[in-house]
């Protein structure tokens, strides 16, 4: 069965999904459209997704959308079969620590890293606007509120849940977007446990390797 | 094993954990802190949540924070043995569906309709400030396109995956406070897949009881 994915190589969302379907050893056909308009015509909206948007994927002739659920729908369909690598542990107290640690990064990181990216990595390329220093002053202060948060959970840890799973994976593209594009890496650095999490976690080959391909 | 829930019941995110707990007929016992204050003390902060937030609950010794994370533990590992009730389907492909509406939850349905519950609901009653009709306008908008998607999705289902499940309980405490305390019933009983859907949800007998119960 084929899987085709459709999306743009420097969304955030897509790139989570490229990084899965890496880690899980998965090959598939990669599809970028034109342009953000295709997002918004009829047949894209009737067939692809009715929110206008990517990532979509296609396994065979099953269709799903949101990045997230699409990776977890991977690593609950593949995971074990072509390599190893566990996304979602089987133990069912382990997978809700998982899953804790997912929503930590849909209400608590991604909406501050969000700030970040779309004032100082967006908005000139994309939207041709300047950066709003107000929109970056209080994603600051929103994310070392939390960046001091992850430095206790992740004493001792290896990964923000132990072993690597989904959670790591879905903070990858907006870290990587604040700490090596936007250049404000001196917040993680300056937290150990922070700071060696995503050194461990940008050098893995499937992270590395969509990182380094971003346009 | 002793089930323990901390949170207040007036909360969305707390009366999503209720529902889940009555579908899967699990008797829990409800802790509710003093106030808000308790939320941010070192101890609640160092054994409870370090967002302190609610809600929060113990399965015996086991902690975990995040109501629909709460939700999706529970479902995993007590769906089947006390009822019928499966709100996480075994089937691969459908669980993958199942999550999506559960992303439409997080990304579209709540985030228009917390604009409403925030100034028509909680503005005046908690934060003693007056409603600002602007977030009103855009919650109106950007709920009715959603809901517009969701009347073409739900075609033909009783409910958003077509078999009950995790997602639609997710989206009911909102939904009450927008449809029947912030008074916008128009908005689901102008469009009859989304009327029919909500009334079939809010008259579950674990849906009704806990939207009964709001103080
Ligand atoms: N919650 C969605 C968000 C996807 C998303 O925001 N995609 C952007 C590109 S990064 C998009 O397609 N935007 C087009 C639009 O919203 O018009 C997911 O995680 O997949
Ligand atoms: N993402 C969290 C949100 C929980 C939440 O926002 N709880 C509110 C009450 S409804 C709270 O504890 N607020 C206290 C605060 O943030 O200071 C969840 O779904 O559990």
């Amino acid at each position: 069965m084929t899987i085709k994915l459709i999306g743009f190589p420097y969304s955030g969302p897509t790139m989570r999904v490229i990084i899965t379907l890496r880690e899980l050893g998965l090959p598939y056909e990669f599809e970028t459209p034109a342009n953000f308009e295709v997002l918004k015509t009829e047949d894209f909206l009737a067939n692809k997704n009715p929110f206008g948007k990517i990532p979509v994927l296609f396994d065979g002739d099953f269709r799903i959308i949101e990045s997230r659920s699409i990776c977890r729908y991977l690593a609950s369909k593949y995971q074990g079969k072509n390599n190893n690598t566990i996304l979602i542990p089987n133990d069912v107290h382990k997978a809700g620590l998982v899953d804790q640690f997912v929503s930590f990064e849909i209400f608590y990181y991604d909406p501050p890293a969000f700030k970040f990216v779309s004032q100082e990595v967006f908005a000139e390329k994309f939207w041709n606007k300047n950066p709003d220093p107000e929109i970056i002053k209080q994603g600051r202060e929103e994310l070392i509120k939390v960046l001091d948060i992850y430095e206790k959970l992740l004493e001792g840890k290896e990964y923000l849940n132990g072993e690597f799973s989904l959670a790591d994976i879905y903070h990858s593209p907006y870290t990587h977007y604040v700490y090596g594009v936007a250049k404000h890496s001196e917040l993680w650095d300056s937290r150990p446990n922070v700071k060696n999490w995503w050194n461990r976690l940008r050098n893995r080959e499937a992270v590395k390797k969509t990182l380094e391909e971003i346009p």
